[in-house]
């Protein structure tokens, strides 16, 4: 399983209540792609969405999106993962 | 404290050792300025990093990777944060 950042724009001045429900409708959607969505951030002065995914795939978690009525094409696979020892069960661990 | 993710371009073909020297001297910066980098991630096709953090401003989580010798300017407050159960204490928490 890889790891993968997506990037949503358009939602200035959103709320925790629309986040929850793009998050709920992506876990909704997830298991018919292999898909597993950790985290998803807001800035909503920038109106950006921040999503941590695991799965096979870009276009796995892409189609999660599309079926969940959020669609994005900005994705990154994050093949390098560092941290804090707390944080990670091995510090440097290699997601790819 | 507020959440950050910070963004870095220009690491095309990046290493896991790279980013482990990233990592280590935002770690050996931060205190001065009250931050703390949780995770950091690397997608060496797209050259991007992204840094996860918590501190007082985005300015000064700037301050830290102008220390560290990695400046960006590209920065997001996370004002809003939603997870899974089992990754968050309280699901869909406000960070800010």
């Amino acid at each position: 399983m890889a790891k993968f950042m997506d990037v949503h724009t358009g939602f200035v001045d959103g709320t925790e209540d629309q986040l929850r429900e793009v998050h709920e409708r992506a876990l909704a959607a997830e298991a018919s792609e292999g898909v597993r969505f950790e985290r998803m951030w807001l800035d909503p002065e920038a109106g950006k969405v921040f999503c941590l995914s695991s799965g096979p795939s870009k276009e796995a978690v892409l189609r999660v999106h599309d079926k969940a009525g959020h669609p994005t094409t900005e994705i990154y696979e994050l093949q390098i993962e560092v941290g804090r020892r707390a944080d990670l069960s091995d510090t440097g661990r290699s997601c790819g």
